[in-house]
């Protein structure tokens, strides 16, 4: 399949890999696959060369189901682990790769799949291996118009997911069944796949990644949910917090103020502002009014093909091998509010998915924020 | 919290940490810690002594959630990264680990992740790197009464899923609704979480991995659904492959032959028996109807706090740095039917859930087994 796409994101690739001293990547990150070849599985590989050539390696069960959506030059089926490093032996060669560098993705491939991949019946002895990460990222942070058409429908199909489990709120139900709630609902709404669903409620709110459990809402509790579907291969970041019952004034205000805090920063969001710049606004509403000790962890990140992709917030380089990103380009879109103010008996946090614009930007989920 | 069990993981885990010369564990992996620790979370680690000391590092948002319900001896809250990276120097320092060698999850952490852990700012030079991966199967592969019976549990929440799948199903459907299905009845059966679903049909059936698409079932279609639910912290692993509507003769024949080959494999089952054997009843059933070129990937591995752990089998070493496994011993519970009959047009495959004990085995994801 060739579709003209792709064309323009391998030549735009080759000028990365070019800068980076690279002579190929070797690819299994299903988004960075599917970004640049319009596949992206399991158990797969994209080899891609400096001049815009893409190999890929299959399980050979699935050469029949990508040839109908991949754009590629060569398609190789593999038997088994042993065939998936032939078939990279294979094209090192066809493709007289037998010095220079092959970008691998470091924050994505345990050390294990790296051993396989380097494997000396895999890759040339003599080619190095470089992180492909920040070649990856620069390709996909700045989104084109279809790919913005694609996360403004998983932001609406998030806003579906969000008012079946806020719908669903009452004393006696789990936090499990609110998330059944919006998964059902977003999948009702079309997406084919989400992210893990964090629902938490009660004291459970206070901490940093709330995933479900069995805990029973009751009243007086605030609920944090935050889902992430996917429509089309594209994700949408939404969280919000709400109150089973009437909420304390404590609860109130701490809401009100980190909604305040994450609206002035959205108000900020414009072509050429830094990610930096836009966490301090955020901390800084928050410091100003004593709660310097009550925030953790980066509130800005990316939105695309992943609900959390570059730009990666400084501060998170160790995990994501991110640099400091540059500031915001139009067409960027990020979700504002990743992490919430956590004030030991409870957290509240707000999050939208925003898209970076010339004169300023849209934000692409709309539900409701409030916390009664 | 003391709890009997942990005391008991940790003597174990103590004596194979001698035998593979490790000073200390350093776990980041949520279900190797949840095993030794009885709390397993994101953006968390455990140091793990050889005598059975417990270090603790978390958000320092999630300290006190973290004191109720886990095993340690100390535990520290981080702001971020920096903070991380220190808490471990911190630990290295505190128990006096300044050579020696450090065990490390090869098989879990990504290389950015490595890079990190291994830092000089947290690692002291001298203490060497080992994949710790062996220590953790070994210690894992054995479940105790109490694991069983999460298991079980999760078993029975499994087949409330497939229920509700099933009788979704009806042309018109999508794959991702089929799979809504699924998902939400589990959680309502007292899931906490899930691991990600697999609904594949039609001629999709034929992929390793079937991700749920957009795909309308059509009459005539097989559909294959493949769930794994979490209960405490427990998972079960069941597949079925229904027909929308009356499936051909050629539908029915390899659905017949794969059922043969499952459950004679099951019939094999018993504490002294090795994966490798079971795989070879299993793809020799194929085999020898014609079909070794329509078998693809490891029938058979191990389900517990993962749905899929050790036992891996041979030929997937590399992925999961695994040994051709030991002997099955009692109390080890394993899925049959991890991989299916590809016949190119379509796929078909069961799997259930499997206790291997002394005297042969109990299947514990008991719904029917039926294409029509």
């Amino acid at each position: 399949m060739k579709v003209h796409r792709y064309g323009e994101r391998l030549d735009k690739c080759s000028k990365l890999m070019e800068e980076a001293e690279l002579d190929a990547l070797l690819l299994t990150k299903p988004a960075n696959m599917f970004y640049l070849t319009g596949d992206g599985r399991l158990c797969a590989f994209s080899m891609i060369t400096k001049d815009g050539k893409v190999a890929l390696g299959v399980p050979k069960t699935d050469v029949e189901d990508v040839k109908q959506h991949a754009h590629f030059d060569q398609i190789a089926g593999f038997e088994n682990e042993v065939g998936m490093i032939h078939s990279i032996a294979h094209y090192f060669e066809h493709f007289g790769i037998k010095k220079g560098a092959v970008g691998l993705e470091h924050t994505f491939l345990t050390r294990s799949m790296m051993d396989m991949l380097t494997h000396p019946h895999a890759k040339p002895e003599e080619v190095a291996i470089k992180d492909c990460t920040p070649v990856m990222s620069e390709l996909r942070i700045i989104k084109d118009n279809e790919e913005i058409g694609y996360i403004r429908k998983a932001a609406k199909v998030s806003e579906e997911g969000m008012k079946a489990a806020v719908r669903a709120i009452t004393p006696g139900i789990t936090e499990s069944q609110v998330a059944a709630e919006a998964e059902y609902a977003m999948r009702q709404a079309g997406a084919e796949e989400f992210w893990r669903s964090y629902v938490s409620s009660g004291e459970r709110t206070n901490i940093a990644h709330g995933l479900p459990s069995h805990r029973k809402l009751k009243q007086g509790d605030l609920v944090m949910i935050d889902i992430h579907p996917v429509v089309n291969g594209y994700s949408a970041d939404i969280c919000r917090t709400v109150s089973v019952g009437k909420p304390t004034k404590e609860q109130q205000d701490a809401y009100d103020l980190y909604l305040k805090a994450q609206q002035s920063t959205i108000a900020k969001v414009k072509a050429g502002t830094g990610v930096g710049e836009l966490e301090k606004v955020l901390h800084g509403v928050l410091e100003d009014a004593g709660h310097e000790e009550h925030i953790f962890g980066p509130p800005i990140h990316g939105v695309g093909i992943e609900f959390e992709e570059a730009p990666l917030p400084p501060g998170h380089a160790f995990f994501h091998g991110e640099k400091e990103p540059k500031p915001l380009g139009s067409n960027t879109v990020i979700a504002v509010g990743n992490c919430g103010l956590y004030t030991g008996n409870f957290g509240v946090r707000v999050e939208d998915t925003v898209v970076v614009t010339e004169k300023g930007h849209e934000v692409l989920t709309g539900y409701p924020r409030q916390l009664e």
